[in-house]
């Protein structure tokens, strides 16, 4: 069995090899690490054939689970802590920071659920309106990380409902809920309201969900709403803020809790907010600033 | 950003603790791996969102091509060297042989053309009938690693067409071509016809084919015929025997080609052939005899 010994290791080289005719200096080197790392696990674990099979499988009905509406592929990523590595990969690479000025928001996984074109709406604006779950006013600000304020900054902004689930996920799906755009006033400031979010599982019907049981993990994400933040001249950043108190903040299935995004929601009695509005039932609060890095040449 | 940083570092940790539930050892040990040589893959590359974001859609378009008569991910696993290292392992656990004994017939790729149920024919069945290309006679034995024939043993047989071309990648993929089970005679021997297989692109309208380009590669496989090799108390061997001198012997692109697989096909003028079939047109032969080792226990 010298030869299948051998090809064991020499077959690397061989794959490694193949790739001189690329052209495309970095695809060249992506796909080079990729091949080295991929062999070395395949031999780490001395993988079976019937193992590589149940891959294969897996690998498949994740493809064919995906629709416009659904990406299994997004959801194995966030699972294995993969998403999670290429958003601090990306902020680490966004680099240092100017003295004495406080590090930019953290970003945490964009997610699944992210729907481009949400409507545009006035500061103050209920997106929660007829979405099951307790009102929530979000307010803050947008600075840089010096602290100045940026006006005319674009918060998109997106939550599953209070009962844990997204529009995306809805028989009607086509009708997008907890869904908005604002842009921050001359001071930097933004309010608004929807709903506070809750923990949910991630979908356990397909094979990221049946991999998730198989590993004996806890399926669920602690409640959060999701927020890409945005203003010219400055580094963009996709992030969340997680509810303080919510179950599964130490547990989060696709590893996206930082502890600078934690923030607590505060119960309210009915009565006038602090935006004016008159609020016949509790609701709550939750107040973050968010702060961009200055783009480089910028 | 310290962070950010933090984080690239802590994550692999994190996502491997989860997995401390987890009570399928062998599944925990492969899972365990996977994640540690993934994270570093990404950590060594510094995947941007970008890159990331095209793997997932190159991944789902890889299983949203997959069909029953085409499977992309093999492909993938196939021109990424992983699947004949899988193989390869495979032949390595198989373990040592007896003294004196020749080593058994050396495993390649299965590929994604093996189609269950090929009717079961005769000795000197010519299952190449109505399929392009030129006849092909078929000869040799299996025997044990010691040289004793082994009689009924079965010969699972695919190919391609003289053209390239499977039955399955036809406008009609539902009729069989080229394709066929036999037994062995009371001394071990086999022989039928079929044709001379021709080299081929895998398919190259798919993902795959997109990546191999990008790479740079070439995307043909030497000619080759596929047989499933297997009797009673011996470890089975799917392989191919591959035309001598067929063209893209030195760069299969599935690396797929061992030395010992490569048999000399003799041309021949019209005549009476060997097994004293009538010729009106010239044709080839092959000769091989494929060695099975004994299964442990048996």
């Amino acid at each position: 069995m010298a030869d299948a010994a051998d090809a064991v290791h020499s077959l690397t080289d061989e794959v490694l090899s193949r790739l001189q005719g690329c052209t495309d200096a970095r695809f060249k080197q992506v796909m080079s690490s990729l091949v080295t790392h991929l062999h070395d696990f395949v031999r780490d674990v001395d993988l079976t054939g019937d193992e590589w099979m149940q891959a294969i499988q897996f690998l498949t009905a994740t493809g064919q689970q995906c629709t416009d509406k659904r990406q299994e592929f997004i959801l194995l990523s966030d699972t294995l802590g993969v998403s999670m590595l290429v958003v601090a990969l990306a902020q680490a690479r966004a680099g240092g920071r100017a003295a004495g000025a406080t590090p930019a928001t953290e970003a945490t996984v964009q997610g699944p659920y992210y729907w481009e074109g949400a409507p545009d709406r006035p500061l103050g604006f209920d997106i929660g309106e007829g979405v099951p779950g307790e009102p929530a006013l979000y307010t803050g600000r947008v600075t840089d990380t010096e602290g100045r304020p940026l006006p005319g900054a674009l918060l998109d902004v997106w939550s599953g409902d209070g009962e844990g689930n997204y529009d995306m996920q809805m028989a009607d799906n086509t009708t997008m809920r907890a869904r908005g755009r604002f842009r921050t006033d001359a001071q930097g400031r933004f309010w608004f309201w929807s709903i506070r979010p809750s923990y949910y599982p991630i979908p356990m019907d397909g094979p990221v969900g049946r991999m998730i049981e198989r590993m004996g993990r806890d399926p669920n994400r602690p409640g959060h709403i999701h927020m890409m933040v945005s203003a010219d001249g400055h580094v963009p950043v996709t992030t969340h803020l997680f509810v303080a108190d919510s179950p599964y903040i130490e547990t989060d299935v696709v590893f996206g809790v930082r502890d600078s995004l934690v923030v607590p929601f505060e119960r309210h009695e009915p009565g006038t907010a602090v935006d004016g509005r008159p609020m016949r039932k509790p609701y709550w609060s939750a107040h973050y600033d968010f702060r961009l890095a200055t783009a480089a040449g910028a």
